[in-house]
C-alpha cells in the first residue's frame, strides 16, 4: 500500500498510536511543538521543520531566503504555541556539486534570521544528498500560563486570524516574519484558548484545531482576510504557507481586543458544537461544508 | 568553488566564525552536542544528525535497522558528551513510491530503540523527497560535575577506545547500541578529561580531541582494538561508524580503570604535547604521522 494511500495525517495517527511519553511530556507529537516540563514558571519547546529542495523551494530562489525560510517555519512553530525561541541546530544535506558561495548564503540566510529573533544557533550536521535539504530544530520557552495549544478552542469562542491569507506562492513563503511578537503580544493582553500557524492553509489548519478541541466552526467568506496576492478565495482557503496565526478566545476577550481597534489580527468566525461541522458561510449568505484540505506531502 | 573545495570541517569553520552565541550556551557548535544552561545541577544537551539514502544506508538495508540507526547515532552523540538522552523528534522526506508497510518498519525501528533507552519520542516533520532522508534531533540532560567534551586532553593522559574499531561497513553500523551506559560508568566511577565518539573514524575523531585540546597524540598499532571484521590496521583507523567511545583520562585514572580488568575499554596511547602532532608507533616500532582523514560527506 503506498504512503499516499494513507496521507501525511495518517501516517502521523500511526506514528501517535506507537509512541507512548511518559509524565515529564506535557504535549507530545501532535501540536506544533512539543511541550516539556522545564522549571516551575516555564516549559521547553522544541519542534523541527524540514523543507526540501522541489517541495519548499527550488535551485532558482535565493539561497538566502532559502536559509532564512528554513529556520521561520520552526519559528513559527514557538510562535503557534506562544513561546518564545532560544536556540537552533540545523542539518543539511548538500548536494556535491554545490559552491561555497551558494551554501554560505544560504546559512547567512539563518544567521541573520536568528540574530534578529535572539537565536543561537548551538549545532546541526552536515551530510551530503542528491538534493537540497535544511532540516531546522528550534528550542524556546513559555511560561505555563501562557501556554496555548491547539485543543483549547470553546464553543462560542470567535476565530481569528492575523495578515491575510493566500498567495503566499508568489514570494512571500520565502519572505514571511513569523508571528512571535504578535502571539506573545496576543497571551500577555488576552486569554488565547487555541492557536496554530496556518503551514497548510486556513481550511486544514482550522481543522485541526477543531478534531483536537472536538469542536466545530462557521466562517464567513466577507470576512475572510485575503492577501492581495491571492488569487480567489479558495486559494485563500488552500494554499498554504501563509504562516499567520490562527487562533480563537472568548466574545468578552474578543471585545477586548477590537477595543484595540489592532489591523493585525481580523475576526474570521466563530466555534460551534462539533455536530455542525465545518462550514462557511458564502456572501449570499448560503452555507456550504469545508473539507479539511490543504498541502499535503503525499 | 565547489564545497569539496573547503569540505565539511573547512564549512563548519566558516559557520562557526559567523554564529556568536549568548551566556546560556555552554558550547555550542563544534561538539557532540549543544550543552545549553537547564538548571543549578544540569545542563540540557542537544544535537542531531541526518541520515541519507545512498550515503548512510541503501534502499536494500533493513527498514527496521534504518529507523534504529537514525535514532541511534543521536544518541551516540549525547553519550560523548556523558548524558542521558530523554526526548526525540525526527524529521522525515519520504520519496512518493514508499509503501505504508516500509516507513511503518522504520518507524518501528525508532520506536523499539527508543523504548530501549527509555527515550520519549515527542514529536516530527513528515515531508516529502526524492531520497529517503531522516534528521533525528535528540534532547538529554548531564550532570554538570559530569560534563565531559573534546577540549579536556592533557598531556600524559592514556587514550581510550571501547570495542573494538573497523568493518562497521558490513553490518555493524546499522546494529550498533550506543555507549550510553558505558559512558555514564566511566563519568560516574572516573575523571574523564575529553570524550568523542567515533563516527568518522579513530584517525579523524581523535584529531577533534588533539585540535580542541591543543595536545598531539602517539597511539600504538599493536594496542588498536582492531574488529573481526576490519580488513587491516586502516580499516580500523579510517573507515568510521563505529560509534564507539573515544576518551581521556589521567595516568592515576587509567589505573584505577585496569585495576577493574573491564573488558570493554582499551588504552590505545597517550597525550603527547601539541608539537609532536598525531602519530602511530607500528609493531616495528616505527613512528608515523596520522593524517586526520576518515569518512567526509565532501
Amino acid at each position: 500500500m503506498l504512503i499516499s494511500k494513507i496521507g501525511e495525517f495518517g501516517l502521523i495517527e500511526r506514528i501517535k498510536k506507537l509512541v507512548k511519553t511518559g509524565p515529564l511530556v506535557i504535549k507530545g507529537i501532535g501540536d506544533d511543538c512539543a511541550v516539556l516540563r522545564f522549571d516551575r514558571n516555564k516549559y521547553l519547546l522544541s519542534t523541527c521543520d524540514m523543507i526540501v529542495e522541489g517541495v519548499d523551494f527550488t535551485r532558482k530562489d535565493s539561497p538566502y531566503l532559502i536559509g532564512r525560510k528554513s529556520l521561520a517555519v520552526s519559528i513559527s512553530d514557538i510562535a503557534a504555541c506562544a513561546g518564545t525561541p532560544r536556540y537552533a541546530l540545523f542539518s543539511m544535506g548538500i548536494p556535491r556539486n554545490s559552491t561555497v558561495e551558494f551554501i554560505g548564503k544560504i546559512i547567512k540566510g539563518i544567521v541573520d534570521l536568528a540574530k534578529a529573533y535572539k537565536i543561537d544557533i548551538v549545532g546541526g550536521d552536515l551530510s551530503r544528498s542528491e538534493k537540497l535539504i535544511i532540516d531546522v530544530n528550534v528550542l524556546g520557552f513559555v511560561e505555563k500560563i501562557n501556554l496555548v495549544l491547539r485543543n483549547g478552542a470553546k464553543v462560542g469562542d470567535i476565530i481569528f486570524a492575523s495578515g491575510t491569507l493566500g498567495g503566499s506562492i508568489l514570494g512571500r513563503h520565502l519572505k514571511f516574519s513569523p508571528r512571535i511578537k504578535e502571539a506573545r503580544y496576543l497571551v500577555n493582553n488576552f486569554k488565547i484558548n487555541a492557536m496554530i500557524d496556518v503551514s497548510d492553509g486556513l481550511a486544514q489548519d482550522l481543522s485541526h484545531i477543531l478534531k483536537e478541541s472536538e469542536v466545530g466552526a462557521l466562517i464567513y467568506e466577507v470576512l475572510i482576510p485575503q492577501s492581495n496576492q491571492a488569487s480567489d478565495l479558495e486559494d485563500a482557503l488552500y494554499s498554504g504557507e501563509d504562516f499567520e496565526l490562527l487562533f480563537t478566545m472568548s466574545r468578552k476577550e474578543a471585545r477586548k481586543l477590537f477595543s484595540r481597534r489592532s489591523k493585525i489580527f481580523t475576526p474570521i468566525g466563530e466555534i460551534v458544537e462539533r455536530k455542525y461541522g465545518f462550514r462557511l458561510m458564502d456572501e449570499r449568505n448560503r452555507e456550504r461544508v469545508i473539507k479539511p484540505e490543504g498541502f499535503r506531502h503525499f
